[in-house]
């Protein structure tokens, strides 16, 4: 059999495998996966430099499935490279199996979880960046594409990015096979079309007949070979090609054929076929960059310093001793301070401009490759990326993000600025860890103790200067607090610019013979239960306040952590509750009733009324 | 004063002003403002069409800053309009102001809340689809870009449906200022750079010098007269044009001018210019769709049904009644069912396409010409636009998004197409409502509702078919509950599929001689405090079951409603705390511990051990 023909027969073997895993699972996408089949075959037999054996090997290919749905494709890949076996290849979709239906790195040779559309290739975006300018390692990053998806911002972002970068490590295969689940896409089959986007991007594109082997290995040659810029092959293919009862008709996406037997049949029937997936040459080490060692920044106690400026001092310093910790930041390095890092380690940064998905992408694909990355921009602002972070829970990934300028304290920018929904959302992650430092000796131990942390570890700083409260030795734990004053009548628990106000609403208190206790609840996921129940038990009442809208932050972390400890509580969540305009940070605090006067306004009533409880 | 030099005076009178009004409030943009001010004073005089005393004329124009951070430039056009008068201009940016320090539509002729980058054109994509679709009115959209923001993927999102639906009454007008927040960004001046992109997108370019008025009036001239596709106006300019001391200068991003006098002395002084803007000819009638009449589907008790499908059903039939309804999807449409609406009104469903962030900016701009959209997707992909959403909740948009596909009970997908955090997103937000129907009959009913709601409006169903147990004539109010089960012994609440759980596991538990209360908490928000503060006094404890993410979603709102109420409770909180990945939903359901089975057992523990609370 000669090389084409291996070829060809190789990818009737994927979608026979393809049909045959989705018909054992009784679902999956074996007509998203048959278009692609013949890309893939000359991919493996030829192209790939994967070791199946070293899937940690840095000078590894990698092999992005932006298209995850194809995902019966893949597992047919891997088992005509020998990765898997024909039992675990049918054990596709079944509850236990590494074969899931959309792929996740719970499989070796999966960098990260594809499914939702558009994501696979700003990762792949990260991978390519993070071989070229953090490994330096001559890996290439395949990625292949559905036609469907590139009506995803998050794709533009990816190209725009990648021809910024020069990454010419990088190559993208798009499976135009013009169908789209309910279907036809925008641009049907016309390559052209997508072809004049990717040269306007800075691109290199090359079209090329999807079926046709020997026009497959012209086009990555040609793409293997394009220097300073990323290659994007377009394949003109059709959907459920060659089983005439689906090919290329609507309708038939995502689900096994009806016939599974005939389609079988019709491509020629089982096949064993062993692919032989070139490895890397020799040995490569990845690079290391150097630490040259430093000192965790320090603060005086009454010294006004905003948290998000302990970020940057912190993470600079992070990276004087640590070679593997890195920074990203959206074009507002001045703002979340993270252009102190910049200055210092300008190796390890990274300019995502205004891309919040693509910083969050690169994070993903950093992390992957063993660095340690620190993304930054406004919290508000995060929520761009929040598919981006939540697809990063299930690729389980170590990421750790920063959002500034939290809350209606930021001031007179308004609310389009403000994030108030950020521990809400960071806490409803799997696999997330969220901290909201009140003093810049705090925030800056959060930092080193984010380094090492596991999952999604998110970091709320505040825009405006707040006073030191704690020394700069202090010890700070993920899932403790701090008790910042002792009493027994009522508890005040607060976060960040809220500690604060507690503190005064705790003084004047006082002024009135109530005791109030005050809490630093500093690490809002984990929490500190055991304190919070302590607190529970022995005073009247709990108040939380915080600079967030009331659901999922810190008040309803403190409900949690009481839900179930049996003891009789009772809490007043202060948080805001209607839309703040512009104003002096004081004055929305006073307007959110958020500030001093109104925590001790209700720490009062609760405490009056405690005997009718 | 000629025309040309009545236009360079007008543009000197909106820097001047700019300076000013930042200068006043000691904050704001003046110099991202001055490199528009030309631009703007040629839209301004010529046109422009907009009757400031009538902003809901259908027939004006849209003009909409995307660079929501060149406020003073708007509200100084709105001065020299007349609109507002100099002391309101010098309001900027304080307390109570219509002036915030991004626009918002707390002002009348601001369509939408600005000042997350990207937002902007997609909106203003989505107001000339509604000029042109729906209201059918000659109004044309004038959007001001950043060229920061053309680093946003949702701005391609943006390129890419205004092509497609060939939106000749929208122009774009990028800013071209070359620098960022922090720096230089990736294009600087590189006008043709952005111009490939655009003409690649398929919009007509035009390249201008951005501070030539007579360059300008030629460049808006040609750009009306595109016809079949939109345009953009690429203008180069310098970023605080006219004052040496900012003129094209880095660090000077989002500050006032350090010697705000001098500033104004350059430019030639304080001007008090009124500016004729063109009002609409004549009055046009918005177009208006005949509502054929039907009614609300109907399901029979014990009939299996998916929620998403009585979604589809419901929303079909409600614009059979009502011909303000349309629809929108993210190519999903034989998921979601919303492609029963699709067929029944197709003129009313917009096809969006894989690119949910345009989908949401597309509801808002149509609800701001009194439409009332349904947009929907898979609850797990509406991530992708949360910051659509929050925008749209600064914007006060009254929109209306369902989530199909919710929890682990999907199965074989895999966790990237669970939505597991939609409940906490959608909660943790202002003005919203969250709903998560359990059977078809409630489900539609509540579409129904949606319709006359205010805010950021939330549906969530199911995928599998669950059975119907309300009538088809039981009413449900936003707000409320059922007690579907009466018992005094412990109380399960549920919702969707865990409704049906939670009944199971009284069955089970009544066989025991627990008697389980259940209730359906079908409105997470507004959430019925009521029932759940009686439940809490007449019941041991309550366990709470949810297919989602233990934060934020339906156990915290329990939660939320019991904390203040002074009552002694327990709630014990099941919910999803291990990734999922494939398998049968029954399977998954008991993974995860919220089946029947976990529910009863967790029910069980707590009757047993209430003596110790």
């Amino acid at each position: 059999m000669d090389r084409n023909d291996f070829r060809r027969q190789l990818a009737q073997q994927l979608r026979v495998d393809s049909i045959r895993s989705s018909a054992a699972a009784g679902s999956g996408h074996p007509t998203s996966s048959m278009s692609a089949a013949d890309l893939m075959a000359v991919l493996l037999d030829g192209h790939l430099r994967l070791d199946f054996d070293r899937p940690a090997n840095p000078a590894n290919d990698h092999l992005v499935f932006s298209k995850g749905h194809a995902s019966p494709l893949l597992y047919s890949c891997f088992k005509a490279a020998g990765a898997i076996d024909d039992d675990e290849l049918l054990s596709f979709r079944k509850l236990g199996s590494r074969l899931e239906g959309h792929p996740t790195p719970v499989l070796p040779w999966v960098d990260v979880a594809t499914g939702s559309l558009g994501q696979g290739l700003p990762i792949g975006v990260g991978l390519a960046l993070t071989a070229r300018r953090l490994d330096r390692v001559p890996a290439r990053v395949w990625v292949l594409c559905g036609d469907s998806e590139m009506a995803e911002g998050s794709i533009w972002e990816a190209f725009e990015h990648a021809a910024f970068w020069e990454l010419d490590n990088l190559i993208a295969i798009i499976d135009v096979n013009r169908l789209g689940q309910t279907g036809e896409t925008m641009h049907g089959w016309d390559l052209d079309s997508h072809a004049k986007r990717a040269l306007a991007f800075g691109w290199e594109a090359i079209e090329v007949d999807g079926h046709d082997v020997e026009a497959i290995e012209d086009a990555y040659r040609r793409a293997e070979q394009v220097s300073g810029r990323p290659a994007v092959v377009l394949a003109r293919t059709k959907k459920g090609r060659g089983v005439a009862a689906v090919e290329d008709q609507p309708g038939k996406h995502g689900k096994p054929l009806d016939d599974a037997e005939e389609g079988i049949e019709e491509l020629g029937g089982v096949r064993d076929l062993d692919v032989e997936v070139a490895v890397p040459d020799g040995d490569v080490e990845r690079h290391r960059f150097e630490a040259p060692g430093g000192e965790r920044p320090r603060y005086e106690v009454g010294e006004e310093v905003p948290t998000r400026k302990a970020y940057g001092e912190a993470l600079t310093a992070l990276g004087d001793v640590r070679g593997d910790v890195v920074a990203l930041d959206g074009e507002v390095s001045n703002s979340t301070y993270s252009e102190l890092f910049r200055d210092a380690h300008p190796e390890r940064y990274f300019e995502m401009y205004i891309a919040e998905q693509q910083l969050v992408a690169t994070a993903v694909a950093m992390q992957r490759r063993q660095w340690t990355p620190f993304g930054s921009t406004f919290a508000a602002f995060l929520t761009r990326a929040y598919d981006f972070v939540r697809m990063a829970a299930v690729s389980r990934a170590d990421i750790r993000l920063c959002g500034s300028h939290a809350g209606v304290s930021i001031g007179e920018d308004g609310p389009s600025q403000m994030g108030l929904e950020d521990l809400a959302a960071f806490r409803a992650m799997y696999s997330s860890t969220v901290l909201y430092p009140s003093d810049a000796n705090q925030a800056a131990r959060l930092v080193e103790l984010m380094a090492d942390l596991d999952g999604i570890i998110y970091l709320r700083t505040h825009r405006g200067a707040l006073p030191v409260v704690y020394g700069p030795d202090e010890e700070f734990e993920v899932g403790g607090s701090r008790v910042l004053r002792e009493g027994d009548d009522v508890t005040l628990v607060g976060g960040g610019v809220t500690l604060h106000e507690a503190l005064r609403a705790a003084e004047r208190l006082a002024g009135e013979g109530i005791e109030a206790r005050v809490i630093d609840l500093y690490s809002v996921k984990p929490v500190d239960a055991e304190t919070l129940v302590r607190a529970a038990a022995e005073t009247a009442a709990i108040v939380t306040v915080e600079d967030h809208w009331p659901e999922g932050g810190l008040g309803d972390a403190v409900l949690d952590a009481l839900a179930d400890s049996g003891e009789h509580f009772r809490v007043r969540k202060l948080a805001v509750r209607t839309m703040p305009g512009s104003g002096s940070p004081d004055e929305l605090l006073h307007e959110a009733g958020i500030d001093a006067e109104e925590i001790a306004a209700a720490a009062r009533q609760l405490v009056e009324t405690r005997t009718t409880a």
